[in-house]
């Protein structure tokens, strides 16, 4: 994909929600703004990550907070495109390019918003290859990036620059703030060079995000299972069709947490599954077996047009297909579960890996 | 006084304790580290604040948080001028002038400290004539002078500047990041001109604190009554005399908010005073009667020594004399009462004047 047009954006935010595990906040919400944005100022370039010039300035951009509190306090393009500006003035430098510090949910779209307010183009690439609910989790805190300097805005006008030892102090105070400023800001955080970027984010993640939309909406157009064929592009694993049947979340420190079971039904008649999320799905339990965890994915689709269920979303009576696929080979590292395992999320388990 | 030397460091201190009406921290660890700091870099000039060219870079410093955590994790010279230092590079000026935030207490001596290592000279002015528990607090608020662009830092290397839509917002803010600093950090807010300046503070602050822990020190020395010489300074009246017999505290939301119970002595044998604190003593209340509020000055000397027994030093036993004088006479319009009467600390009453 060499640009993002208006056309785009649907199976671009229909992708993105499926990366997203759950969380990263509704894509619906992130493409109004972006298609707003493109209409008003033109497509978005897209630059292949191998295609970025070594001293490119790259500036990724997100929403921090609670989805929960997205869905009624609306972000704005101008929110986000003030997080750019004040770490470009904070540091002095002129960015050349946007980029997505998460794929999944309006982390992906968002970018593409403000990459059109700004007139720069996207970096197709993204810091995770999957959605995390903390700043520190990104594959750049594996290559010794820093998050600060970083912004934060909210839509009031408050914004602040915050400067820290480490990313772990950079996910605290910006956590602080953001529970201040409503529970949802917008951020810049990571800045960094091409060269840092070709080394530490996941390629193509804008473009995975398409082909996933396109996936969903040909099949379900073809009446073919539309589940299917995301879980055969992710190489990932079916593990469960059911209903939900019990959801209970609370939003706490900035964070939606909370989890869903669900009763089986098609060859799943009899079984439960219990879905733990913190913004994102983290654990999959089978009756009383887990059967996926962080780092890898854990999505959960409807199961008739194969859209993706947020962790906000979820509803009593929704009949889900739940689906692990691997992640990035780096997030198994030890460096990389330590940052996002699931001991990390307070479960004392080994990672379960869709492909042991 | 023209300038702070160590030898007046003491009685600046003393005094400081004195206008800090219980709050502001304990200036003796304050007295520390300025004392290293003027001992290492020289005396620290002082410029009254008619003096001050309308033109100067005047950028008041203090330390934010509960003085009750300041007693454990010690505030170092560093942290401070990291303030400074960071939000002169944000607003791209030069300071020429250091200068208090508020007087009493630690917030005193940090700027005396923070002058001597920056190398700049110190106005004798302060932005309240007393101290106060919250950012937005002080005069300069009343000039529509604003606390942001603010830096604060903690002593580990974490750092951030604010920038809000007004001062209650930045208090907002700056609070949870001091809470997440550990309940403590240094800031450098309400950066003004030398014009702004002159019309917004409070003249002659540090000379004021020295001259009363002089005379402190010198009715000491002559067996008279340091308390009475004090009361007399600043056109105060004494309250009670008693002992200590409860204290209550509790740091809450960065806070060291509680009540003392006193029993009369002397001329007040039968009767109770209850002090009631946020940082500062806020009201006095004998018999059910409240005899003083905010924004006058209510000060807990003890009855022997005359030195200043701060909110987070009261004990059991302690014998106090408790008076109370006018403050700054801005803080009682209709302006400055909305900032910092009794109804904005949560006492539904109207302010207790010292001379109504």
């Amino acid at each position: 994909m060499e640009q993002v047009t208006v056309d785009e954006l649907d199976d671009l935010a229909r992708g993105a929600a499926i990366l997203g595990t759950g969380g990263g906040g509704d894509p619906y919400i992130g493409r109004l703004l972006a298609a707003a944005a493109v209409r008003r100022h033109g497509p978005v370039r897209l630059t292949a990550l191998d295609e970025l010039p070594p001293d490119a300035v790259v500036l990724p951009v997100a929403m921090m907070g609670a989805p929960t509190v997205m869905l009624e306090k609306l972000p704005s393009v101008e929110q986000v495109a003030v997080t750019a500006r004040t770490l470009a003035a904070h540091l002095g430098r002129t960015p050349t390019h946007v980029a997505c510090a998460e794929a999944g949910g309006v982390n992906s779209v968002i970018p593409v918003a403000a990459a059109a307010h700004l007139g720069l183009p996207l970096v197709d690439a993204d810091g995770m290859g999957r959605a995390f609910p903390e700043i520190q989790m990104v594959l750049p805190s594996l290559y010794g990036i820093r998050a600060t300097p970083m912004a934060i805005a909210d839509e009031k006008g408050n914004r602040a620059v915050l400067d820290t030892t480490d990313n772990h102090w950079a996910e605290r105070l910006a956590r602080s703030v953001t529970v201040d400023m409503g529970c949802a800001a917008a951020i810049s955080t990571y800045a960094m060079t091409g060269a840092q970027a070709r080394e530490a984010l996941v390629p193509g993640t804008l473009s995975l995000c398409a082909e996933l939309g396109g996936l969903v909406r040909t099949a379900r157009a073809a009446h073919a299972d539309p589940v299917a064929v995301v879980v055969e592009r992710l190489r990932g694993r079916r593990l469960f069709t059911g209903k939900v049947v019990d959801v209970s979340r609370r939003t706490v420190t900035g964070f939606a947490r909370g989890e869903a079971r669900l009763a089986g039904t098609d060859g799943d008649g009899g079984a439960e599954l219990v879905l733990r999320f913190q913004n994102e799905y983290l654990v999959a339990e089978r009756d009383g077996v887990i059967r996926a965890s962080v780092p890898d994915l854990i999505c959960a689709l409807d199961r008739e047009s194969g859209d993706a269920v947020t962790t906000e979303a979820l509803r009593y009576g929704q009949r889900l297909t739940v689906f692990a696929a691997p992640a990035d080979p780096r997030w198994h590292t030890e460096a990389g579960l330590a940052l996002a395992g699931p001991r990390y999320f307070g479960y004392d388990i080994d990672p379960v890996r869709v492909h042991a």
